[in-house]
């Protein structure tokens, strides 16, 4: 069954977020003031597991072998039925 | 008012997308099949607005000015109160 399966990783609380703060730099020099401005990355697969708990299972070991750093990284994982 | 502001942004339909590629072609060395894999950036912004509909227009603002490229990506934004 086919799955797609929705990657979210950010950084852990407590990482400095340069990229953030550059961002929310140069969003206020354009006149947009904000409170707090965090970056994540998504990452959308369709994967053959299954069912719902394996495409669950996949996906978090495809983020601790590549696609997250556990040192810094946290990732959340929504899987979809197709 | 404070909202909570999420935006993500992709590549629009059709764009080459080499980092995907790259990253769908490791998992695969790693042993992992993917049917297909597509990239985003996710940025969450906490901000000042009278209303929703005032936080979603800085949103797209924000967008247009600064955040993407309108020639070839498309960003979707969600406004949560708080």
């Amino acid at each position: 069954m086919k799955f797609n399966v929705k990657i979210t990783i950010s950084l852990k609380g407590g990482m400095l977020d340069p990229e953030a703060r550059a961002i929310q730099h140069a969003l206020s020099n354009l006149g947009f003031e904000t409170e707090s401005l965090s970056t994540a990355r998504l990452f959308e697969i369709a994967l053959e597991a299954a069912d719902e708990q394996e495409a669950n299972a996949k996906a978090a070991e495809m983020c601790e072998r590549l696609l997250a750093n556990p040192v810094i990284h946290s990732y959340t994982i929504e899987v979809a039925g197709q």
